[in-house]
């Protein structure tokens, strides 16, 4: 028998598996920062067990969410976490590579895209082990670039691109970014306490934006003690995803 | 009679003008994020009065300082000052235009370069008063592509560019200097407190770099009850420069 795991007290449930707990926190976080509210369609690229795509459901409860992922055993577990939280009629999730986008999706009928994508290139020197973390972690599948590229198609002219990445990719990722015609307009750092030098960078960049980039007060994650800081309990705990279907602010 | 005040107590002096100082807290906060300890040669694009040139100069008393200063009355408040602190036979100030650097220093000639730019893109609405702080803090003499250009020029193989520049442009310089072929290896934001969004950047590129970033954990102004922080107090006063010629570290 399957199980599900509340991500706080009555929070969105995701099934347990080895995986999907991984790599919440940056979902998680990422799903704080990005703007769904006035979203009515959504796609995320690399949808993995789906904790983004879910918390986002819940974010905006008459969105529709499209995900894509490569690996078949992740999609269908993404799509079993949507059906466990009464997703499953506003949510698809392809079963493909997003090197694909023009064939399974049309171009600019999105208003905001996310991705918590690979974090290190490929032969960077930071492999992870083989199989499906490696994909997960590594560009094995798709770079950067690929992941700008299928941001770019998908977007509306003026809709938002979300994603979360380590900040060592920072000048990268501006530059793929604004190459792909969507420019940089709002950045925050995330890091373990305010004497720390970031762990996580949260982007969000407009198709066909004009220059001027908001960078914002960073998000520490404990207060210093070894505390979660207040903003990581309001993100974790406060006003949680109600499963009966009317999602209210993380 | 022309005065000089001290920037702290036994440190570098400066003329007394009405200019010098409005800027000098972004040019001491760049010098000490500077790596000038091994840069024989360093140059300054638009020196200003010469806070950045006589700072760099202190912290590396063997170092050789050029700056180039559009504004004939800067230059030459510039070199008074370089003299008032003994270094006027290590340093030049050239009274010209930085887009003319093919016609004004050797191509691959500097281990470091260093700038306190303009801020503001011209017609970007931030408009300064006319005269020279208009030419100080706007772009209307040279644009952030005209400044990576004369780095790209200046620098040896390897060699390091450091500016500071305001949050909203970060994205335009890491994609400008990356174009430039000056990789973003560092960077640092400055702001006021911990729970405050940062009002500087501080960012360093090395020549023919590799990608990847290092993004240092932030510098705060103040401890956040309005005093200055140990950082800040480790900047301004700890051992400070001695006029006999024997720079310390800042």
């Amino acid at each position: 028998m399957k199980e599900f795991d509340e991500l706080w007290r009555g929070g969105p449930r995701f099934m347990q598996t080895e995986e999907s707990f991984k790599l919440s926190t940056d979902s998680v976080l990422l799903a704080d920062f990005a703007n769904i509210k006035r979203a009515g369609r959504c796609l995320d690229l690399g949808s993995g067990t789906g904790v983004l795509s879910v918390l986002l459901a819940a974010k905006n409860p008459i969105s529709e969410i499209v995900g894509i992922e490569i690996q078949p055993d992740f999609a269908e577990i993404c799509r079993e976490n949507l059906a466990a939280n009464g997703m499953e009629g506003r949510a698809e999730i392809i079963n493909a590579d997003l090197c694909e986008h023009r064939k399974l999706i049309s171009a600019e009928s999105f208003d905001l895209v996310v991705s918590n994508p690979p974090y290190f290139a490929e032969k960077s020197g930071y492999s992870a082990p083989a199989g499906y973390r490696a994909a997960a972690r590594e560009e094995k599948n798709c770079t950067l670039r690929d992941i700008c590229g299928a941001a770019k198609w998908a977007l509306r002219w003026g809709g938002m691109f979300a994603l979360v990445h380590r900040p060592e990719r920072l000048s990268e990722i501006f530059c793929t970014m604004t190459d792909a015609g969507i420019e940089p307009k709002r950045l925050r750092m995330v890091s373990y306490s305010s004497d720390k030098a970031p762990n996580l960078v949260l982007i969000e960049g407009r198709r066909g934006g004009k220059k001027g980039l908001k960078i914002e007060a960073p998000l520490f994650l404990t207060d210093g003690y070894g505390n979660d800081s207040d903003e990581v309990q309001r993100i974790y705990k406060r006003g949680a995803y109600a499963p009966n279907g009317e999602g209210t602010e993380l």
